[in-house]
């Protein structure tokens, strides 16, 4: 029943920039490459939080007059992933409530494995969910807390999560960072002038000009306030267990993702690659745009030409529209055409980053 | 006064085929890159034209529901280039009138010189114009005409124009493919089973699997209906003149244009600017994703490894919100992101296919 | 902060017939005059409910696509009277949850004076409300009950309310209606074949062509399934009060209201206002519509002719955009304006239905 | 072919104020009960004329916003009433174009009867129609006219055509109001301090606070400009032939038209149809709202009491959904309501204004 599929989520926050819905706009921007189903950003000017979500692209969701609605020094963003069947405006993030506490927004990328347990719980107790995300149990847990102060609140709700989950949370005053004890996902800390920035890939950081101080720690949660910055560190030590997607799939080339450069993880594992499978070729192509790293390191490793035989299309929507009369592999003739001057009477290797199931693979060969 | 910049149109067109509008909603699809301010396609099924045309990508104007309101056996379709002050849905093209020879449709890439001139007598005469595309002045000449038959009514109107024109028009029952004696914009000829198709580049072949046939010939007329294909050469012969950035900039790789692959063209300039201005460098970098080519074959030349040190976000919207505190070089930061890894302390050759001013180039350098 | 004056709220419901939603849809058009802020059906086929609701007209909100999506034999649904500054689509009914309980929706007429309190309470222990609706209150009170079944639940949720309230509310299965013990709000019950209704005025029982039956009793909670009806009489008696703004202003003359005809007791108004302060004059003229019935009666009971001297715009839109260069009684000129030939050189009374402030009763003098 | 059923338009025109725009909206919107299928103003400040026209009603398509893209000292405003299968935005006016005289906009109540056959000669000359409006065809000899100056451009047009037109048209400085020779439809000429107003039914003038000076003769062209009012007559005179439902359906009962106040027309119809018919009865009915003044009249003349036993509901939309289950006399349900306390029992005179083919009327029986 939850939506459990949005591994790839970006999170963004910032505490202390006079344009903070702005910065978050731009680092959402950055972000765009781990979720474009939908966008939406939570602002607090220490007295009030107000949301701003929708369905699509960030650029195409906030211009000038949407950012103006979002005034305040503090701020969270989030873009979704898409999945299938799960498509809509009550599951887009952040979830802003209000309770006891007073108000709360809540950006989450990772899965919580008891959420349906929690939730079950929760609900026979009265509670009412809104959404079938997994991430509206940290609200009720954090509505429910009878914790003398928010920090508490939130400290008690976290640890009663399991599963992954790097979450960036707004008060009216305080932006808070949460990072699982596996450090499943992504989550960095970075600094702009006197303003802190959280953000699941570095890259977020280039774009605004900050600079990346270092990961937010397994287990850790950070409080920012106008007293500065306080970690906290209420988990039990777990293994590490960093997800293996971050560094071949999800990120981007440019980021540093738990510590390494993505581009020369992605690299390298193509000059093993090369070491452990090399064939005779006359040519190397990359599946765009994934695979060029690794591409790059195998033709590297070979001392073979490195040629961009297949060409991307980056305008490709949502969905397409398919003639009733069929076209061979259109799936893929959709995004890749070959160019043939590389590729004709040549013995070529095709580098891909990852491969899930290899029908797509076959029909690109 | 007239819209003059809209060379990089791309159009597509189509006889015979039972879903004619959706091969020409993928051919746009292929031609997307050619412009993405406004797209249209119009179709016939021997006794009525349609038109659809709409702001915006292709994937976004067309649905089913839009592609059945375009039924018939032949089509032509648009995409145009977004010009500063220019967009607006009058200027989206195909353009259709009804008139006396009964409807046509035009979709136009190039730049009619003498517009003006034209369009200012036939005002004089009477005539009310719709539009400031320089393109509508072909419907008005074509509605004056006296000529006993559509064929010689634009054979006299198009023998009119001096410029650039790759021309795609549609009656009822008939496909028309012109192009102006200099041979300015490119325009090729292909066969799907029975059908024949005509486009802008022959990537657009290849999507719906169409065979390339050759280009039509500079100062060519080629009508096409159930009698076959006729070709007249009703210009007299000009000097060849093929606009050099359709080959650096505007083309896909992996297209025939002017009857070469640009990939080769491209690849062979990097080659040559290795041959002529060669400097030693640690790896070579290209600007994404036009200077590929390019640096694919300088850095060949050179024997210099060729790595991405430039990211592109290909999520960039039409417009971009900059913070009122403005970030150094923000233009560039939002496009473009350096890898570190790979460009720190190395001596980096940057390859891009074109400059114009070259003030966007320095900030990337 | 909750949202008071929903008073004149228009409510519907019907179990057992095979086109709930439509009759909703239907009975919601003749409730219009009820609220245009916004309105919304819910409807349920055993096992789920669906709900549509947005701002606007019904017959703007609903077309058979839309009632397409709210199958099943039983339905409710509103219409919201607009009120300054609380004009959102989360204030908008049906208000929809799934809990403990199940799925329930709940339609409203009415100000419960107590929500606050209940609201505060709740939100104590850890309720996370979503709109600023005093209706809310009801379905947290619900989704918090212990009670073994949900008509117990509902029983002991509405027992907890003081105020004005004739709800209705539908589960998966059942149509539960409720009338408050001091009866301030219509609610009457009609029979349509075999299918049983529910609506705050009868003229949406004689556009769907059903018969009126009785009153929903004050204090009486009904509840409709399968199993037929069954009437719980759960409060303890209390004096009746009905709101005399229902005869007066909000009801269409057409309408039976308290058991009474609406026509009949403004036209006997009109009458004893005659015999209370009856003055000479030539012409009666009301201000329509409302004060069409009170006139009828006052010009009977003097013998003057009753004119039609003032023409009311019934285009007249939410907003309207006033001159610069202001005109004199603008806002009364925009919705009446006097038939010259009627009025000039005449002694004329003016008889409207109810008077609040008479600043704009002034105007229209 | 031509779109014939606009005789119920709505037609207004304003020069020498300082807000024109307004003064159109406000207009329209008085005229809003002669179409409400579209509706549009163009307007201009001595340089260059602008347009909005949308479908719709006019309080819908025109806010603050739309009204500052409007801005100048005159102009012209239409309300277009709706007809099936016609109704799209290209035929919807004012209709703007260029031409060699400069721009015009054109605003047009009637039916031009030889607007085929001066299209067909236009079109075999070389004209390109872009709507299938009749009112097109004056502007092709508008555009085509090789007359000195405007106005004779303007009077060798319209003296053309033959049939029913009352006209606003506006070029960048000059308001011209036409009136057809027959004067079959109707439009007035006011004063707004030193602005002049023309329009189509006097209510117009009532709400902006305009006086009424005459009637635009039939047959005469009105040129208004800076250097004031100045009268043509280039028709030869023909006899006099109003449009019988003018006073007794389209017009408001508080307009003057034709030079007679439409309330006393109406109500003296009703007087003479109760010397002519009078049949005893114990209550008279009008059906609303249109039958109202010849009800009055009908029981002045009787001695008979008035009463309202129809209802009529002013929230019906544009389409309405049926249910699969017929509901009997649905078309006239939905509309009207009988009064059960005024009806029962009683020998009835139901009124209406006019019947076309009587099988509503039957239906309301």
């Amino acid at each position: 029943m939850l939506d459990k599929l949005h591994e790839a989520c970006g999170v963004f926050g910032i505490f202390g920039h006079a344009e903070a819905s702005k910065m978050a706009y731009l680092g959402l921007y950055s972000l765009q490459h781990r979720g474009q189903e939908s966008a939406g950003i939570a602002s607090a000017d220490g007295t009030r939080v107000r949301l701003v979500r929708r369905m699509g692209h960030v650029a195409d969701i906030f211009d000038e007059a949407t950012l103006e609605e979002l005034p305040g020094h503090l701020a969270i963003g989030h873009t979704r992933y898409s999945t299938a069947g799960e498509s809509k405006l009550t599951n887009a993030q952040p979830i802003l409530i209000d309770c006891v506490h007073g108000q709360i927004a809540i950006c989450h990328n990772g899965n919580i494995v008891n959420a349906n347990e929690i939730r079950e719980r929760l609900v026979r107790a009265g509670s009412i969910f809104q959404s079938n995300s997994d991430t509206e149990v940290v609200l009720h847990l954090y509505a429910r807390s009878q914790a003398a102060n928010f920090v508490d609140a939130i400290v008690e709700s976290v640890t009663q999560l399991t599963g992954a989950f790097s979450l960036a949370l707004l008060t009216a005053g305080h932006l808070i960072a949460v990072r699982d004890p596996h450090g499943f996902r992504p989550l960095a800390l970075g600094r702009l002038g006197d303003a802190w920035v959280v953000c699941s890939e570095t890259c977020a950081l280039d774009l605004i000009g900050a600079t990346y101080v270092r990961e937010v720690e397994p287990g850790e949660v950070i409080v920012i306030g106008q007293d500065g910055l306080r970690s906290i560190k209420p988990f039990p030590p777990l293994p590490l267990s960093h997800c293996i997607f971050e560094h071949v799939y999800f990120a981007r080339p440019d980021s540093e993702v738990f510590g390494e450069s993505v581009n020369e993880v992605r690299t390298e594992l193509g000059r093993r690659l090369a070491r452990e499978t090399a064939v005779p070729a006359d040519v190397i192509v990359p599946i765009p745009d994934s695979g060029v790293c690794a591409a790059t390191g195998y033709a590297e490793e070979t001392g073979t030409p490195l040629r961009f035989g297949l060409i991307r299309n980056h305008y490709v929507g949502r969905t397409f529209i398919e003639p009733a009369q069929a076209i061979r592999h259109f799936g893929v003739k959709v995004k890749l055409n070959p160019v043939k001057s590389i590729l004709a009477g040549q013995r070529v290797v095709l580098i891909d980053d990852s491969i899930v199931r290899g029908t797509t693979s076959r029909k690109i060969v």
